[in-house]
């Protein structure tokens, strides 16, 4: 890559395994990226002894000040918690304040310009919440620091075997209970979705191989109901809400078609048929892909001003600082941004 | 195998796969069991025009008279039904006819103990309908003609690449609509299926390595509603549904676990953890079974007074009579068919 983009990378709940990760991928992310860490100098040392790599943990006072190398980490100080009592894999408010601190830092950044995007590792929704930040997560912090309203998330998975392509799934509904979706899932929302899945996927698709190719993803929407209902047997929402989404989006010259059954639409994926697909419930989606593609998942956020991916793992507490944890998913997600800051 | 089971393969819809793949497969089926096609005796004629070894198809006058061989296919003519106008890939009520008369000649012989199970390949669910057959398909003609009231449907993944072992997935609800599943989402349900699953995975492990080992299937139940609820934030049905049904079984001594959120349950199955999985909704299940074992996975019908099994995939009229099909799901169901006769 010609044109390393600058990423910074947040360092999460310290608690977790993010320390051991950013130590591990360190190396390997200078081909990806010009890789900045915001988060805490101790804790990022600690994580360097995880990795037989000898790594200098450099401390800088601005993003726009750091130079990292493949053996220079570069670490913005980016809260003022005291995170010296905390353990790894324990809950704490400290490492909740921290990892917010970390993101508004980090967002802070980017919207000055000093960096390209954003890759976070996890954080712990308790810890956060012990801290008594108001947003239950990244994503929400991110939109409300960025102004944004709208937002979306996309799980990806990069064309690692047994995949001929890169798949990036979007949900209708997410994170509710099965019971409430009925009532978010409308034509427009699949509409939507359907135009976000194709704009990001547009960006990541590999370049066309001769100038007259298009370069436009293969979009399917997965079905609501067993089997697409069936022909009407098993509900109608195929036919009344999401077949006139599919032709609203068609009409736009997206390419897309479905619904399709859901177990059959992932299978055709994985098989190279899609690009992208449109998921109405969260567990159609997940279960496809950490089937398909387990720890190399990515999530990437949609609709924000500024780029942002993150790892698909969590915290991980149960193996924080063991030397277990795999850095597969962070170079992934790197990667994602990386494209997606380049296009 | 020293005492291979006398199995009956039933042709199916005649117009679909079935008859180019019992000859494909036969060679193969010899180290399995002793099979005898219930069928019509100039489509498995056909059908051996799509291998390479040398068959010969020969009429018997019933299940008891047939003496399989690896060159002899005896088949037993069971319909009346006019198949000489049926084109392949092509709907018909002749075909449909033939397809319900093949399976009630193969349940009537193994009832009368002339044989020890039934491999159904697959029927057009429309075929039967233009037939005047009331029941919609298989499961229930096998249900009625048998005087089964209660029965239940396990998708089935042999232990075959990536898997660790075989996973059996059995389904609290299948087809019907998404939102009509929350009242058939019933404790008692649930505990049901834990025993249905606990009872055929059983009999389908592979025998204890030492006579101290216990023979207990490893059993999961996969949640609901995303996360298994988190807690609570996203419904209520894993506390007070499944968790109930979860320990009753487990008083009762079976190996059984959960609520797991249905995107982790799978990995971890696929994994090694587990070898079943109780379902709630049709696609959790089938989007995993389809991906971890594809044209491997076989059903298994549950709760009948006679062994049946399935192969996992359709007529497939788009590609009948073109010599692409493929006979592993028919191996692997009558595999599953052998094991259960033998048990």
């Amino acid at each position: 890559m010609a044109h390393r983009p600058r990423l910074l990378i947040t360092l999460g709940d310290v608690a977790g395994i993010g320390p051991e990760i950013v130590a591990k991928a360190w190396v390997a992310l200078q081909d990806i990226c010009k890789p900045i860490v915001v988060g805490d100098v101790e804790w990022v040392e600690r994580g360097t002894k995880f990795t037989d790599h000898s790594l200098i943990v450099k401390p800088v006072e601005s993003v726009a000040a750091a130079r990292p190398s493949p053996q220079v980490i570069p670490v913005v100080q980016a809260t003022q918690a005291d995170l010296r009592n905390v353990k790894p894999g324990q809950l704490s408010a400290a490492a909740g304040q921290a990892a917010y601190d970390f993101l508004c830092a980090a967002i802070d950044a980017v919207l000055a310009k000093q960096a390209d995007g954003i890759v976070t590792l996890p954080l712990n929704k308790e810890g956060l919440h012990a801290a008594g930040i108001k947003q239950p997560g990244h994503t929400e912090i991110l939109a409300e620091r960025t102004g944004v309203k709208e937002f979306g998330m996309m799980l990806y998975a990069p064309p690692v075997k047994p995949l001929k392509n890169a798949i990036g799934v979007v949900h209708v509904t997410l994170h509710m209970r099965l019971r409430d979706v009925f009532t978010h899932i409308t034509t427009d929302a699949v509409h939507e979705k359907i135009r976000l899945l194709d704009g990001v996927m547009t960006k990541l698709l590999p370049p066309p191989q001769t100038w007259q190719a298009a370069n436009r993803p293969r979009l399917a929407v997965a079905a609501l109901n067993p089997h697409a209902s069936d022909g009407g047997i098993f509900g109608d929402e195929e036919a009344r809400i999401l077949a006139p989404a599919v032709e609203r989006a068609r009409d736009e010259g997206i390419d897309v078609t479905g619904p399709i059954p859901s177990d059959a639409v992932f299978v055709r994926a994985r098989n190279g048929e899609f690009d992208g697909v449109v998921a109405m419930i969260h567990d159609h989606g997940h279960i496809a892909l950490k089937l398909m593609a387990g720890l190399a998942a990515v999530n990437v956020t949609l609709g924000l001003p500024i780029v942002r991916t993150s790892v698909a793992h969590g915290t991980a507490y149960d193996i924080a600082s063991q030397g277990k944890a795999r850095e597969q998913s962070l170079l992934e997600a790197a990667h994602v941004a990386a494209l997606l800051a380049q296009s």
